[in-house]
């Protein structure tokens, strides 16, 4: 410790020594009309930087991380091999290696002055200037818009949004000639290539082209050229793409003919900084829109980037932290990878430009300070300091309700949180092509694990093993089918009958959300187009009750039609079953439950009537208990599934769902609360608490205007939930009798002792 | 911090003043035989504990802890229940809580001399008393020994255990009247019950006749009633049991007779301090050996326990400290509940009591530490002490190779350990009633978690709604049988029948284990009993290589049989398939393999035939990567295959194995490497190293004499094992020619460069 003190101090008595000369070379070149660096690092943050230097833990141990990893890279040498491979293979590892490493050598010349990075940066970018301007098309051609340094435009642009950074700051270590060469061989035509040469890449909404116009942007910043700014901005003039045509994942190019960054503002975030792909494109999309933003405050401050649209890019961030579990893990909703987390790097960009740019919220300092590791820029020396200021609050996640659509008005999803249950319920829009056919469905965890699993996606991403590490065919054939989902599936058909076109026009809708009520925390959707003649209409709640345990859930489905329909409606325990109200038989072989919309990679497991009107299920997950309380019907089905039929790959988990099957019904209700409670470890064997606390659900009303639920529980104690289905705003006021009782109650619900 | 600190001198002031009172007390009674407390607890021990308290960090918390949970149950109040439920029903875990809460609160009283701790236990013990002398036989009819608080005697046993403590703690506190009438009323037929009115239970060797010999002892110590003792020693004099008959579990009651204390300690000890039901049911044993010894050792030092057969109580320490993973998780051998480790409080006990009363081997008091909590008692306070004064080192766990068998002549376990590889190897003898058919098989670990597993057992401890907690009928249809482990079974039956009294009839042999060379461990035996007419000779190595990132497996199979047989060999790996290098196709339906046997219990998820004489496959799991590359014969079968067929209850973990079957072969021999290499993280998405470093796998010689296999590595270095089948010392000169080249090397095995 002492050691790296003293080197530090040596290192900040070198800066202030180098500086001067520095500030001379820096003064002759004044006549510029533009300082380097000035993008992200800038001039003075370059200053301020070197002068806290030895001071900020921090921030002195991300430098230190870098340096080192920058060192062995240069001790190692430069590789730029002629592009051949899909992700995974080695020269697609290499260059995106190559853009992480000319980024970061570049940062170290600004901040650690030594010139031995300027030369890295400089000798690594003259090898691909070499190659580049000789080089034709990336040779897989799996990709609607292909590359050259690989296999899609997507990838060259992450590559030359790292590489603007390192461009700016090596500017002035290179003489004119050298720039010239460099832009006129590599830049001009690389920005060309995945702008004006790929439009069905570069004109879109969508987080590709958001990494396409960031590229195009900051290397345009850097380059001082407004056209390249302009086509950044505002995307390239005068092009118009086919409005039905789609990409790749079955996304529409371009429906409405919007581009241009700014687009990509206004249309995927919600005014809340929902991002309509959810959390995990967002987490990858947020880079770029972050870093160009930043570079447009420090070039462009007159755009008041960070106030666009209400600062709703501040906003998003607060919005995706609120989407992780208590682990930092973000849901996985639609193509969402599960374990990506707000320790991505990408999340720390985001943390660090949200705390400067924005309010300098202390929450963002506790994640900071987990993330361990800070930007080396302005940013990232703002957290540093404030955590050795001893500015960090808890960032404390509380229940939360996000609007899905440019204008909030396109469904959306809500997070119920009480102590250590999170409920993640989904209302939204489509999500673009990477949305799934899941209307209302939701997830739960406890204490960041999954009780009831979203399945997430069916990929593994950059593992070249498994179908070069992009979307298996399964994703289609499995994740995005509604059976996939913790939500109605009729008539074994997925919602909007699995068309993305259909599903694109629609979303469900907000009935109400509450969260007042420390105790009771819900949400309530509706969705009518899913099914034509079928409304669904879902009521979550968390309810915290002090004869249980913990909060448990309260889950009203109601659905209503117009023709009687089978309702298949699964539960995605993950965990051990433990005991069954009912009399379970299994089948002599597994046979798939279909032949299509998902149903195919299910077994059934097993087989089951319903014979109470309360259906009692219990698991065991990584030492909690868990109980299933659901109304069931006589003839209601019960059937114990088994993901994995038809996956000659091994592509899918082996994962169970219980699933509860109402054939020949027109409207009707499922109703269950899942309750977590007790504990058991095997290092002392004991099982705590370990059976439900909930003797009888019932429903005692059900119409058009109303649901009432009564949930009594082991102690005779009863509670009635009354939910309104219409008339639903926190203004309105109801009377209601039933069995001669007369509840009168101001609000969407009413929770009630029913004595 | 400061708070607790100024309460701890607090108290140490109070007991000093205490003291003095307290010694008067004691003189006064010194005409008694014997002092009290004596047994776990003494005098002097007490005096050093009060003496160094608030001054020994470990120890401190460990009392606070204790503290809390005992006034938090005196608050609550005492409860008796009338005996009446099965493990995990209420009257089973309250009686089973109270044993823990009268030890707890009787050694409170001496340590803190606060007489409501004394009260406290007097009060309950005289509840029970006043309900066992009419309580008649617990009404579950399930045990062969059943028991009158609990529903077997084992349970009566433990808390009796427990319950011997607590009262030579309040000894001296109860007037003579009160002691006569709980002798007499209470603990002396307590005793009785548990041992002459049931000798099936009784007078054995088997864990559960340990339990009920300490709990005779104990209590026998405490009465200072000889009689008692001499029963605890040596057994209940002039009583043979039916050397043919059998308890619950499928063992033998008491083949050769042997039974008490010491016959407990003789028989199923190993020299090396391996038990032989291994680390799980070790553990649970582990208490009442040590606990007992312990007394002993108080009362009466002339018995020398902890010398007896050559110091194996603190060899046995070391053992099973040995056979557990880096997580300090025990290896489920045989009928072993996963996630049992040595955090379990009976570890806490026997790393104490190893420490104190061993060597003060300063690698304990690193466990200890992980541990978080001494003993109260004298060896308790010699850890705090030992940590305290900075004489921790780390426990250092090597490979090692244990012998089971009273004279360490059946078989043994081993482990091969090298980096962050583990791998167990097991030709051990059939472990009493809880051993399982598998002879030569093993599981291997990396950095704790399991790459290919043991099934362990098939049985939810204490969990009710699982067959009450105790062993469910998949224990003895899967869990036991050969084909839920990695060895091989012939012709779909299990080694020996699968049946006990042949399996406890023969061991297999060791031929040899080396671990002299760091780079290079080696073990090898043999079984020609399990399969009468065939002989399995096992070869098990980890090799560190250079050209290798971390230490591979080696495992070479041989098999010679006087007919043609089937032999399975399967591979129950964890994780998800990545790639196979064989055309795997999937069955429309799954069936099980099989009717019996275990074969019942498993669906075939996919079939392939070898088209290649090497078979490779690769998996993910927990962010690593696995190859396996096995030598394969034209017509050899690879079986996907998965567990939970005919499991009409879920018992079984639906887990998935790779099986290698071999039709119609005589003498053949199975090879196999497997490497961990790389890691993949879904925060980063990059995956390193996730590709095999083998090229070829070769046998190139395999004779009665010798097995020779060729490693080649993708860089096309070659190296050369040889393993000696026969002849195997540490001593042996060999010589041999391969392909004209002379291979000449003393010991067991050699492993060269091959040119």
């Amino acid at each position: 410790m002492k050691f790296k003190h003293l080197y530090l101090c040596t290192l900040v008595f070198i800066f202030l020594s180098c500086q001067n000369k520095n500030e001379t070379v820096k003064n002759s070149q004044s006549d510029n009309v533009q300082e380097h660096p000035s993008i992200i690092l800038t001039k003075q943050g370059v200053k301020d930087i070197r002068a806290n230097l030895g001071t900020i833990p921090i921030f002195d141990n991300s430098l230190q991380a870098v340096k080192e990893e920058i060192d062995a890279e240069i001790e190692a040498g430069i590789e730029v091999p002629i592009p051949k491979d899909y992700s995974g293979g080695y020269t697609h590892v290499r260059h995106k290696r190559n853009w992480v490493v000319l980024q970061k050598a570049g940062v170290l010349y600004q901040i650690l002055d030594d010139e031995k990075y300027a030369k890295y940066v400089k000798d690594m970018l003259m090898q691909y200037e070499e190659m580049y301007k000789t080089l034709p098309l990336h040779p897989k051609t799996r990709s609607y818009a292909r590359g050259k340094l690989f296999w899609q435009c997507l990838n060259d642009s992450n590559w030359l949004v790292y590489v603007s950074q390192a461009y700016d700051c090596i500017y002035n270590y290179l003489t004119a000639e050298e720039r010239n060469k460099l832009e006129t061989n590599l830049f001009r035509p690389f920005a060309d290539h995945i702008s004006v040469d790929s439009p069905q890449f570069y004109q879109r909404v969508h987080n590709h082209s958001t990494w396409g116009n960031a590229a195009v942007g900051m290397i345009g910043l850097v380059m001082n050229d407004e056209e390249l700014i302009d086509r950044a901005l505002y995307g390239i003039k005068g092009v118009n793409l086919d409005k039905t045509a789609k990409d790749d994942d079955g996304g529409f190019l371009n429906k409405d003919g919007k581009a241009g960054f700014l687009a990509n503002i206004e249309e995927p975030f919600s005014p809340d900084g929902y991002y309509n792909e959810g959390p995990y494109y967002q987490r990858y999309a947020m880079y770029p829109f972050l870093i160009f933003a930043e570079g447009l405050h420090n070039v462009k401050p007159e755009l008041k980037i960070f106030e666009y649209k209400e600062g709703v890019l501040l906003k998003s961030i607060n919005a995706l932290l609120n989407l992780s579990d208590a682990d930092g893990d973000f849901f996985p909703l639609n193509d969402g990878q599960k374990g990506m987390s707000y320790y991505n790097s990408a999340l720390v960009t985001a943390v660090d430009i949200s705390y400067h740019y924005g309010e300098q919220n202390p929450g963002l300092l506790s994640i900071a300070e987990d993330q361990n590791k800070v930007l080396l820029d302005d940013s990232g020396l703002a957290v540093a300091l404030g955590i050795k200021n001893g500015n960090k609050k808890p960032f404390d996640k509380k229940s939360i309700n996000l609007s899905d659509g440019p204008e909030g008005k396109q469904g959306g999803v809500a997070v119920l949180r009480n102590e250590n249950i999170e409920l993640v319920f989904k209302y939204s829009s489509q999500g673009s092509s990477h949305g799934h056919y899941d209307k209302l469905s939701y997830s739960l965890y406890e204490k960041g694990e999954e009780v009831i699993q979203d399945y997430g996606l069916a990929r593994f991403v950059n593992i070249e093993q498994k179908g070069g590490g992009n979307y298996l065919k399964e994703n289609k054939t499995w994740a995005k089918q509604t059976i996939a989902h913790n939500t109605v599936t009729q008539n074994e058909t997925s919602h909007y009958n699995g068309e993305f076109e259909i599903g694109s026009k629609y979303n469900p809708e907000l009935t109400y959300f509450s969260s007042e009520n420390k105790n009771v925390q819900v949400v309530s959707a509706k969705e009518t187009n899913a099914y034509p003649g079928t409304e669904m209409h879902r009521t979550m709640a968390i309810i915290k009750d002090k004869d249980f345990e913990k909060p448990y859930v309260l889950d009203i489905m109601k659905l209503s039609s117009n023709k009687a329909n089978q309702y298949d409606f699964p539960f995605y325990f993950l965990g051990q079953v433990l005991k069954t109200k009912f009399k379970n038989t299994i089948p002599k072989n597994l046979k798939p439950l279909g032949s299509k919309n998902g149903y195919q990679h299910l077994y059934v497991e097993g087989l089951a009537k319903a014979n109470h009107y309360n259906t009692k299920f219990s698991w065991l997950n990584k030492g909690k208990f868990y109980t299933l309380t659901t109304t069931t019907k006589a003839n209601d089905e019960l059937l114990f599934t088994r993901i994995g039929a038809n996956d000659p790959d091994f592509n899918l988990r082996r994962e169970a769902a219980l699933m509860l099957r109402r054939k020949n019904a027109k409207n009707t209700l499922f109703v269950s609360t899942i309750e977590a409670h007790g504990s058991y470890t095997p290092v002392s064997e004991s099982a705590v608490n370990s059976n439900s606390s909930i003797k009888e659900l019932k429903v005692v009303l059900d119409t058009d205007a109303y649901t009432a639920i009564a949930i009594t529980n082991i102690n005779e104690n009863t509670k009635l939930f009354i939910t309104a289905n219409a008339n639903a705003s926190k203004e309105a006021e109801h009377k209601l009798t039933i069995n001669n009782k007369q509840y009168t109650w101001k609000g969407s619900y009413i929770l009630t002792e029913n004595k």
